[in-house]
Order: structure tokens, then C-alpha cells, then sequence
């Protein structure tokens, strides 16, 4: 909680539920993992949350934008961004989007698949194409599927094929999975990526570029490492793996660059058991799973909340917290946010009662509901 | 797929994503319904499909109206339902909203717990109310979580201090889940608010009507009970626990009034492989979870998809019809439709091709997100 958000509550008395975000916090974050990967390019994950002023700060500091749309890529020129910053990431685009990306400037593309090669041929002639590989997603909270990426050896032949058509095969991308704490899967896939440059450099495909991908945490109810440890961990690995021919590399920080800039102020619409005898009270806010919470799915994104007013918050006693189950304010049943995670909340809280929702900056806004149960969608205010 | 629904893609040929609805479906679903319970009040659930049109056509053949919100209210209103045909169900409102539909007309409202009557009572004077309990949600599709209602004990306590307050205990209600197929979980609910009926009409409670809830399902991949059964089965429970004294009853049909009705017609972008030795291929829509197909969460809710030009479609053999996981355009890996329901697409399904989703007039356009990854909310037509 900085001051600055602090005071933007006190005067402002926004309407519930809303978003503040702090841009002092984001433009710290950048220059930290600037600091602590001072070689990488840093290309912006704009789908994390795409706030004019957010890229405008980030373009100003000389960030790049890494886009999965042709919208997001639109907006990222308007906040300042040059096309030569832009990098089409999504491996799943229409050819007219390819096309129109192209038009606009944009001259590197993700691609995991042959006909999404064809395609970027067709529609992005000489572009520069990275391919995305497969990783295992071990060790990250928000679960990695296997919807992007190939394996090794379809990423070999599909390299090798680029070499032949009118694109330039210029690098390689992996995503650990968002949310890792686990330093070592940086190892992992840089160690079969690096094997991957060898195997290609014989047969005459030189690769310049190495995309980190993202999954650069927030801190949410427990710890994460510091940015300067996966720094270190992913300098150490490109050293051990690449030797002094360090590729050219780049990282797409999303939820590590806006997450902790942002807190969301909810109010609680209930407080309910279900039975005299129920032993957990149901705790119902203004803001849920379709209001910007979508993270919440499985409960695999705990966010630390603060009951405004609670006077014993932050001394590590229950005091007279006890558990809750959390709501959002919809008719849906699966509008719940938390039923297994052990939330506790003041004895005494009642409708009315406000609670900020931390590290809330980023995969909050542009996932809430148009207006499912007439809700309006989720507003926000950088400061 | 109804013929004017048929005509409007070839003539119009929309962008995809879009959602088609057609209004004499829904109008058939009410007259099927109405003729299904002739006794009961139809109070339509706006939040499965508020488009104008929609609530137009549903206010001028009769219908009232289950809100879930102001603005949902607002939009009832505007449709031209009076206010005396507004239910406001969602047993979790804010006070100042309760006061403001109390100030538009609405005088129906529903509660499950002290708090939230004792907020009716202060913000909607001698308003009718209703205690919804809870129900085990067996046989439903859509998950049902304890979220609304309370136990059978808590709601003869609670509709019993009602009396004493200033509204009026007006009846109960429940609801069986949503997409319910088993006819006999509307007997067990209502046996179990006959019982309360009886022991509170003892405690000079009378309590007038029994809120039904919804739960009517809509035909996804595999058969459901007619409309018909559905309204035999519930007349037979309440003349079997309710004898010659019938109370008023009231349904709230959302997906069973509007789900048959719509049809989303999609672009495949990316048909692809992970590896060389995969046995199922990726198939990307440009729709996914976060542009309408939220009820595709755990695979929960199984749409019936129609490749156009599959000549083989509804022969009922597979021909060169093969496995294949459905996911949406988003770089969100959650963003996976289908992966362990069985769908099978033709082998030269290429990116370009159409598909049509079929039963998709309920709770699509609002789950919509409003720009997730820079890409759009659901478009609609009705028609």
C-alpha cells in the first residue's frame, strides 16, 4: 500500500469496486528488472493490463510491448511505442491480423505450428519469427496448459524449414508458467534451448534471439524471490549453457510489472451463515470471479486482503479473526472466491465494511464481464 | 438451426465471433413453458441473455421479470415491464440498490439471511419477501455451491421474525441447479417447503407462494427431458405435498428460455500439432473462455459444434472425423475449451474454415470480457 493510493482513497471516496494503480510502482518495477537483467530487452506483456497511462510510462522508459492482438498492438503505437518495439507474441493469429500487424510497422512474430509459419510468410514476408517451445509449467501458481508451444524436434524442423521461405528464423521463445517461484525452470528450458542453437547452427540456421518469456511474480500472501535472484539465476544459466556467445535476449514481464502496483477497493455487501450451527461465515463483496477476480479460478491466485478498520491486521494474531468463505455479488453459483484458502476476517465485520484487495495491478481489468447480472465492468484509476 | 437464423449467416455473412439470435425461438420457448405450468408466473432471469430485444418481446407476450441488479431492473423497465412484474432474486444487494429498486416500484425481493431482511425492511418498507433454502443441486450440470440459500431451520426462523418486522413473509424459494435433468430433485425442494408451509401457517405464518427457481435446461449434446415432463412433474409434487391448497408458484427460466434460441458462429484461426507423433490436433477458435464460452469452465457445459461443409455432419459415424482439442485465441493457457470431452472434427479442417456453436443464447454475451487480450466483447443479432 504506498501513500500515494492511500491518500487517492481518502480523498476521492471512489465508488466500489474500483482498481487503483500506482504508476510510481510500475516504473520502479521496470527499472528493477532492468537492473537485474540489464542485457534483456524488455518487452512489456500488454494483455496484463493495458491502461494508456501504463504504456505511456513504460514506452517513455524505453520499453518494448510484447502484443497478442492487433488492438493491443494499436495501443501500444498510440502510447509512444515505435513498430521496431513491438512484437506479435500470440502463436494463434487470423493471416488479416498477421497482415494488418505488418502494415502497421511490426516485423517480429511468435509462431508453434507450420501453417501459423505459412501464414506469417503470406502475410509478413522477411519478417523475423521466433518459435515457441513446449516447457513442463512445473513450480508456477497460475497453470501452464499445453495450448502453446512444440516440442523440440517440431521447433528444429520448423527453424529449419524458416530458413527456406521468406522469413528469417531469428530466435526462440519458452513461458515457465506465470506466477514461478521455481528459479531452476529458467535453467531447464534454457539448457534444451541452447541445444536447440547448436543443432541448428550445424545445419546452417544461425539464431540471434532468446525470449525469456515471462512469469516474473507478484508477491501475493506468501513470498517470492527478488527480481535480482532470477537476474542472477537466468545470467548464471545463459552463461553456463551459451558460454561467451550470449544470444540476445528478451523477457516479457506481465504480472511482474504491474501486480504490485494496484489495489482494489471492495466493499461487503453481506456477511451470512447458512445454518445457526455454520461454522464459517459467508462473506459477500462487490467485485468477484466475472467483476475482475478471474484469477481466482481454482483459487490458484491467493491476494493478501485487508479489512479496513481492522486494527489487529498485520500483527500475525488471529485475534477474533475467524475463517470466511468469499463471494462475489452475482447470481452464479461459481461466483466464489475462496472456500478452501483460510481467509479469516474480523468477528465484527457487517455490510457496508470496506476491504482492499492487494497486489491486484495486473489479469484484473480486462477480464471482467462486460455486464453479466447487469454489473458494470471493473473501472480503474492510475495515479 | 432454424432457417431464418441459416439465411441471416448467408446473407449477412457477419464477422466472427458473433452470436445469432433468433426471437421466435424464445417466443416458442415461453409459449412451450406458459403451456408447460400454466398456473405459474414466468419471471424471466435477465441475466442469461439481456439483450433489449429479447425483454421486449418477453414483456409484451406477458413474462415478469427475475433481476439481478439495478441496472438489470432498469432494463426491464425499459422494456416495458411494470414494476409490480419485478422480482429482485439476488439474495446479496447493497442497501442503497434495494432502496433504489424500492424507489422504481419493485416491491418483491428475496433474502436468505438476517442481515439482508433486516436491510430489505429498512430500505423497502411492507415489501413482500421470500427465503430462498437450500437445495443439494444433484443432477445439475452447472455446478450448484452452497452460495445461496440457507438451511430449512434458519428460514422458518427467519421468515417467522419477518412477520414482526415491517415487509411481508411472502414465500419461499429454491432453486435445483441450473441445466437440471433429474425431474425428481423439484420434489424432494417442494416437499421440503410444504413442511415449512405447514409449520409455519401453525406460528400464524401464511405464506403464499413457492419460487421454483429455474434450472430448465436447454438440449447441449445429449437429450433432456421436454418441456412437458418437466411441468407434469412439478404438478404432480405440489398436488402430492400441497393437496387441494395450491400456493402461487413462480418459475424463473433463464438458459431454458433463451439457450435454444442462439446460435455463435466462429473462424478457425490455427489447426495444429505439438509434435510430430501427436495424436490430437489443437484446434484455436477465434472464441474462447474469456470471449463468451465461460460455462466451458471444468467442461462443464458441452456445446454441440457444427463444422460448415462437413458433409458427414449428423450421419452419426465419424468418417474421417478425429479427436481434437477445442481452445480458444487469447494467450491465456486457462483459455482451453475442451480437452478431455470427446469432440472429433473433420482432418482437413484448415484455419479460415466456420464453425457454428449451437445453444448458446444463454450466458455468452455477458460473461464476455471486455477486451481480454485486446480482443472484443460477443457481438449479438437478434433476429
Amino acid at each position: 500500500m504506498t501513500q500515494k493510493i492511500a491518500r487517492f482513497f481518502e480523498e476521492q471516496r471512489p465508488q466500489t469496486p474500483c482498481l487503483v494503480i500506482d504508476l510510481d510502482v510500475v516504473e520502479q518495477n521496470y527499472n528493477d528488472l532492468h537492473d537485474a537483467l540489464p542485457d534483456a530487452r524488455i518487452f512489456y506483456a500488454v494483455k496484463a493490463n493495458p491502461a494508456a497511462e501504463i504504456l505511456s510510462l513504460l514506452a517513455r522508459l524505453g520499453s518494448a510491448f510484447d502484443c497478442a492482438s492487433v488492438p493491443e498492438i494499436q495501443m501500444a503505437l498510440a502510447a509512444g511505442a515505435t513498430p521496431d518495439r513491438i512484437s506479435f507474441g500470440n502463436t494463434i493469429k487470423k493471416e488479416s491480423d498477421i497482415r494488418r500487424a505488418f502494415e502497421l510497422g511490426v516485423r517480429l512474430f511468435a509462431f508453434d505450428s507450420e501453417p501459423e509459419l505459412e501464414k506469417i510468410e503470406r502475410a509478413a514476408p522477411g519478417a523475423r519469427v521466433f518459435c515457441r517451445i513446449l516447457t513442463s509449467g512445473e513450480g508456477a501458481e497460475w497453470p501452464l496448459s499445453r495450448k502453446f508451444g512444440c516440442d523440440l524436434a517440431m521447433a528444429r524442423a520448423l527453424l529449419l524449414k524458416a530458413r527456406d521461405m521468406d522469413v528469417q528464423p531469428y530466435g526462440v521463445s519458452f513461458h515457465v508458467g506465470s506466477q514461478q517461484k521455481d528459479l531452476m525452470q529458467w535453467d531447464h528450458a534454457i539448457f534444451q534451448v541452447a541445444q536447440l542453437f547448436r543443432e541448428l547452427e550445424v545445419l546452417g540456421v544461425d539464431l540471434g534471439m532468446i525470449n525469456l518469456g515471462g512469469g516474473f511474480p507478484t508477491r501475493y500472501r506468501t513470498d517470492v524471490p527478488e527480481c535480482t535472484a532470477y537476474g542472477q539465476a537466468i545470467f548464471d544459466s545463459l552463461r553456463t549453457h551459451f558460454g561467451n556467445h550470449l544470444p540476445e535476449t528478451i523477457v516479457e514481464p506481465g504480472r511482474g510489472m504491474v501486480g504490485s502496483a494496484g489495489i482494489i477497493e471492495s466493499e461487503v455487501v453481506l456477511v451470512s451463515r447458512k445454518s445457526a450451527e455454520d461454522p464459517k461465515r459467508w462473506v459477500y463483496l462487490d467485485i468477484g470471479k466475472f467483476g475482475g477476480l478471474a484469477e481466482t479460478m481454482d483459487e490458484a491466485i491467493q491476494y493478501p486482503i485487508e479489512v479496513l478498520g481492522d486494527e489487529q491486521a498485520g500483527d500475525g494474531q488471529d485475534g477474533d479473526r475467524e475463517a470466511v468463505i468469499l463471494a462475489g455479488p452475482t447470481c452464479d453459483s461459481a461466483d466464489v472466491l475462496y472456500e478452501r484458502a483460510d481467509y479469516k476476517m474480523p468477528m465484527g465485520l457487517k455490510a457496508g465494511d470496506r476491504v482492499r484487495i492487494h497486489a491486484t495491478g495486473a489479469y484484473t481489468t480486462t477480464y471482467s464481464a462486460v455486464c453479466f447480472n447487469g454489473f458494470e465492468p471493473l473501472k480503474h484509476y492510475c495515479i
